[in-house]
């Protein structure tokens, strides 16, 4: 992530003041400038900025810092201060989660992180999923209300974190925002009906790079924001920000690049070319299905082991605190240390003979205890008992068999072998807390030497950083979406026989995994 | 002014519907398309008109008309219609005059007039000269005030034109204005102080095409107005739209093309090259400064005869109205009639033993009397005397000495001598009554066949015409403007021994003025 000082979205520019002989105007003066320092076509200027120009470039004597984006052979003029001021010159990096969203405040002379906040998407309180909130915006006046309502509280939350930065928010000149297809529609109000529908239908790819005040953020009044686009319905900004931020489109070596939840988002490629698709994985593998399955959070398992030959289920829970449920990779551990140790077999099935008495049978189906707990009311004066059933079991492994076959296929179209692979970049915050070996043990992932796992944490969050850093970064994103292939993933046959196979832990040919070993 | 039918602002797109196989977003849909026919690097789309597309290209079955200009490389839609409506899609010329606004409403497609109208400029109550209105506009508030003026002027206006030509202001996308630096920088709201201080800076010279709800116009939402550039703060871009419309730019041969006015503004050139100044060419010439003198108007007498030997001044008054003043083409005329009729000698002093008792002494000053009248006032019961006195002619030899010396200059500059000039272009209501053998007689203009001489009419409401009928009318100015090269005038010696050579009638070099005999 580090940038070439040229590459900042500040520059300094010095200009000489007019005189009888040079009367250019004021603005063609700036234009001139930038135009042979960044070699441009052509400089927008806002036309608010325009209108304080004359009163800047006086009081600074000519002396100004200018905030630049450049879109295809265009600079954007975002603003400009008196160079001779020490003011900081802020941006705003945004992740536009459907579930979460994340602010970093960035100075963007130095790239030093000012601060960082994040929130509950407050469409949650429309619906959880997208879909829900496609239809709520369908309905008459609410696409304008869901797009208020992330507006709303992205303004609040840019306040909060420009007081605690002890910035203004009028300082802040520059955002970039990373989103899914149906996200980035619902914060820039347009409308999302023809994404869900036959035959899924963008209103825009390139949203390109906008005035704040045309969204109604409360920045500084000559602000853009840089939106990321998307290759098409199912294939988003955020993904666009992770292949920025994983690197993967700069290096010789081809690698990988998966968004694990609930639905799968894949690249393979290398600085040559990349191969995208997106497919259903199941909400299996956030921890969604199952009955204790729950958001990563206080008393959360988060990791499992269970003593070789004890049947013993040892857990972790966040903070330490009593447990309440699993999350998606507390869920892949256990799934992973049942197999290892015997407790579930080859299909996923309870082994009654290997678990003993911890399993019991509730209305013909069969559960695990996994823990016991009072629960999150410690008031209550009983036990409750967090299990896994067969049903949950059975659900983890067509989402593990769904995410592999993906990651088979796609690698498989481009001629290529899983194995072949350099690195494996897992992306997202759920991405981050996954154990390869344990994923590995499932088949989940394939079976590359653990140190070609690459955890990227927040990647969108990370892209739209990097965004920020470099004044000609749309150019970077553009040849990145040009470049990218978009598989359409066919459940044809092959896929099928594919996945059928995958739904053996580790897999139905042991010599894929021969890193996994069953305990014994 | 003929367009070729492929140059229009409205083009036709037949789009191919989205399919499973090609889920292009709208947007990029309709992109790709325009970029494909009209060779362009990319689009324009206004964030309003992305939010209807959807709409708009479902509603017309994916056959639509797109309303375009072209501002370098970039394409900027400005709206998109239904092909299958018929509704007029319209466009507005405007020229922004200080003294008078002319509007003229167009058909996009066919480039039919729709309507005309024009008003006096509200900002005369400020002042009527433009010093004045900058003065008005640096005090607290009073740059919004007096754009404020014409901008409601312009609404009012352009609501009553629309509903008399049938349409809606919803109907207008494009809009084209004309005006000078000064006026043009009242309209957009930019701070015009620097104008008129050394050393005399615009905010911007080249302001582009700007959407009309940026500057509060109310028209079709996405609607631009493209706003004609200028050379500097003494040659606006009022001149460089008289320039595209007088075609001068597009000649082998060289011409002239000149503004007469109380400023001078002068172009030189051919399709090679364009050489421009702009002098005080004094304000007589409008007949501004005699006391009789006033702007053209009902009873202003405009033209003036003397049959040779009689002495005897025959007036003609617009509308036929008894006489109340004299305009800038009757005192032209009036003082070409005086000199051939030997009322006037060379240096255009009364010769009173031709004069005879039309002349009188007034505080030591001599008049001649033009016309007796019952004045303005109608029921007054005295005659008023309509005079012109030698102070008066005096100024009148001045400024037309002035405009002379101008037009050698400039055109010495390049090398060449009036003479050589294949087109003497006068531009400007007032130049379009100039009887331009009266301003030979006077040495005011060059003494050329009258053939050579074409009246331009209102030049710039022509210019702003055109900018609507073809789409990359942008790309012309811009190339004009490029192309121009401004000679400051110096007065230096040089230029006051042809201003004094000037100073008589016609001229000192009676050579350069062969046509011109005085009755004998």
């Amino acid at each position: 992530m580090k940038t070439k000082q040229n590459k900042s979205c500040v520059k300094k520019f010095i200009l000489t003041p007019p005189t009888l002989e040079d009367n250019t105007a004021d603005a063609d003066r700036l234009i001139m400038a930038m135009k042979a320092e960044l070699k441009a076509d052509s400089v927008n200027i806002d036309f608010e900025l325009l209108k304080k120009l004359p009163g800047l470039l006086r009081e600074s004597n000519y002396n100004v810092k200018c905030i630049i984006y450049k879109d295809l052979e265009r600079l954007i003029l975002a603003g400009v201060t008196d160079s001779r001021k020490n003011q900081i010159i802020a941006g705003m990096a945004i992740d536009l989660g459907t579930t979460r969203v994340v602010l970093r405040l960035l100075d963007l002379e130095s790239d030093k992180v000012l601060g960082e906040s994040s929130f509950d998407n407050p469409q949650i309180s429309i619906g959880p999923d997208i879909l829900a909130r496609i239809h709520f915006a369908d309905k008459n006046g609410g696409l304008n209300v869901i797009k208020g309502m992330i507006i709303d509280s992205l303004n609040l939350q840019i306040d909060a974190l420009c007081r605690e930065s002890n910035i203004l928010p009028q300082q802040i000149y520059l955002l970039a925002v990373a989103g899914n297809t149906a996200m980035t529609h619902l914060f820039l109000g347009l409308d999302p009906r023809w994404i869900i529908r036959e035959p899924y239908i963008p209103v825009v790819n390139r949203p390109g790079i906008i005035k704040t005040k045309e969204l109604g953020i409360r920045v500084n009044p000559g602000a853009r924001v840089l939106v990321f686009p998307n290759v098409g319905s199912y294939f988003g900004g955020d993904l666009i920000a992770g292949i920025i931020y994983s690197g993967i489109a700069n290096k010789e070596d081809t690698s990988i690049l998966v968004d694990v939840g609930t639905n799968a988002e894949v690249v393979v490629g290398n600085k040559n070319w990349l191969m995208a698709c997106a497919g259903a994985a199941g909400p299996a593998l956030e921890g969604g299905v199952t009955k204790m399955g729950m958001m990563a959070g206080p008393g959360v398992i988060d990791r499992v082991a269970i003593k070789p030959g004890t049947c013993k289920v040892e857990i972790h829970t966040i903070d330490e605190k009593p447990p309440v449920g699993i999350c998606g990779s507390g869920l892949i551990d256990l799934a992973a240390q049942l197999f290892l140790s015997g407790m579930i077999d080859i299909r996923g099935r309870f082994v009654p003979s290997v678990c003993g008495d911890q399993l019991k049978e509730k209305d013909g189906i069969r559960h695990l205890v996994v823990a016991r707990s009072k629960g999150k009311n410690c008031d209550s004066p009983e036990d409750i008992e967090l299990t896994i059933s067969q049903v949950d079991l059975d659900s983890l492994i067509r989402s593990k068999a769904a995410m592999y076959t993906i990651l088979e296929t796609i690698t498989m179209s481009v001629g290529m072998s899983l194995q072949e692979l350099s690195t494996f970049y897992v992306a997202g915050t759920f991405g981050s807390f996954i154990n390869p070996v344990s994923a590995i043990s499932i088949g989940m992932l394939p079976d590359l030497p653990i140190n070609s796992y690459k955890s990227l944490g927040n990647s969108s969050l990370g892209g739209a950083t990097m965004a920020l850093a470099l004044f000609d970064c749309m150019e970077e994103i553009d040849k990145i979406r040009n470049n990218i292939t978009y598989l359409e993933l066919n459940v044809n046959q092959e896929f099928m026989n594919r996945f059928s196979a995958a739904k053996f832990l580790p897999h139905t040919d042991p010599l894929l995994f021969p890193s996994v070993k069953v305990f014994s």
